[in-house]
């Protein structure tokens, strides 16, 4: 599947304002709600340059925008320094740029990421592809640290994922109610459901175990298929 | 604020065709996407009908669209007859809605309600306030099933809320990965989570108190604005 010729890492480049600017339009309105024009527009970018960095159109500005959300949630997720983000504490930084997006609007912007999938068809392959990715890193990122935490490790990918599907859910809450509450108690019952994990996992039932020993099967929930990915950490 | 003149309550009205063809555009493309010239072409009605139906034009009929849908849902989590469902029934009535739509469109298409969510703006006031109607509706249905379950009153509007959030975050998840794994997951974490809940009220902590009296504070979690809303459910 082709991408985007040009990478829109570099600070300054037009390929990234581009970039920058979908993000805003994908969180305002969607995948189909964003216009090129305004897009290039706000990037301040001359109009050529669009078709120089994206010359698979709209779709691979679409992937480039949810790509570069994606990557700076997803390293928000790692740890800086030697600090490790607690569950709550990672469910919080995922809640609170959330937040900062729907308030800052006053409830008229979300998630881009979201915002794009829940546009896709088959005309946004490399969007879809980028919106695997992002949900498939975050994923990955936030289970990582549930593991960390204490949460047994055939729970912290489904724990992870339900995390993800709830935090990006309320957006939409929030966007309808035109409050913050939905995110805020989704946030909540999140770490309440995180602590009870962690509880279970350190008073063990009646029989005899290893706490360090790797859990390996839970009866209420298979490891999914994510798990077997590693997440991209390095620790 | 203005409704639109004419409710598509009949079986037979353009105005409900018009609203059926609307949630299909929706669930594909969301709100901005959803092509008026597309949508009255769909449902067969005279392009005229459209702004005798809905004067108020675009938004109208994305609200009419997302009524029809929310009032759907909401009435299949009520009790047919005498049969009340349990908790767990309830998140698969509306798992299975969600996945019939991924599946029957191979994951082109979600669930109108939060695909209208994820776009809504200073243009749409009338869609908004249909998409709060129906999450609040769901929230309040699915919080009834679970009181009834016997989860404590003060519990059952924040798990229901979590659980609306994550289903439809759900959506995005499936539409990105072509998948229903997404979905599957989600619904079994709240089924177990649901258990749980269901659990914690069966074996109370050390102190005896009364299982049938309305349980009056949660430590973890607050009420909701909307548990003082009451539910439409006629018991």
């Amino acid at each position: 599947m082709p991408r985007p010729r040009t990478a829109p890492d570099h600070p300054d480049s037009p390929a990234r304002a581009i970039a920058i600017a979908m993000a805003g339009a994908l969180r305002r309105r969607g995948y189909h709600g964003a216009a090129l024009n305004d897009v290039v527009a706000e990037s301040g970018a001359p109009r050529g340059s669009l078709y120089h960095h994206f010359p698979e159109g709209k779709d691979a500005i679409g992937a480039a925008a949810v790509r570069l959300v994606g990557v700076g949630v997803t390293r928000a997720l790692a740890p800086r320094g030697s600090v490790a983000p607690g569950g709550r504490e990672a469910i919080g930084v995922i809640a609170s740029q959330l937040s900062e997006w729907l308030q800052r609007s006053g409830f008229d912007e979300g998630c881009p990421v979201v915002g794009a999938a829940m546009g896709l068809g088959p005309e946004t392959p490399l969007t879809r592809e980028a919106c695997a990715e992002a949900f498939g890193a975050w994923t990955d990122a936030l289970a990582a640290v549930y593991r960390e935490g204490g949460v047994e490790a055939s729970r912290a990918v489904p724990l992870a994922r339900l995390s993800i599907a709830a935090l990006e859910g309320a957006v939409g809450l929030c966007r309808a109610q035109r409050s913050i509450e939905p995110m805020r108690q989704v946030a909540a019952e999140l770490g309440a459901l995180l602590d009870g994990a962690h509880a279970r996992r350190a008073a063990p039932p009646a029989s005899p175990s290893s706490p360090s020993s790797p859990s390996s099967t839970a009866p209420t929930a298979p490891t999914a298929p994510s798990a077997a990915r590693r997440p991209r950490r390095a620790r």
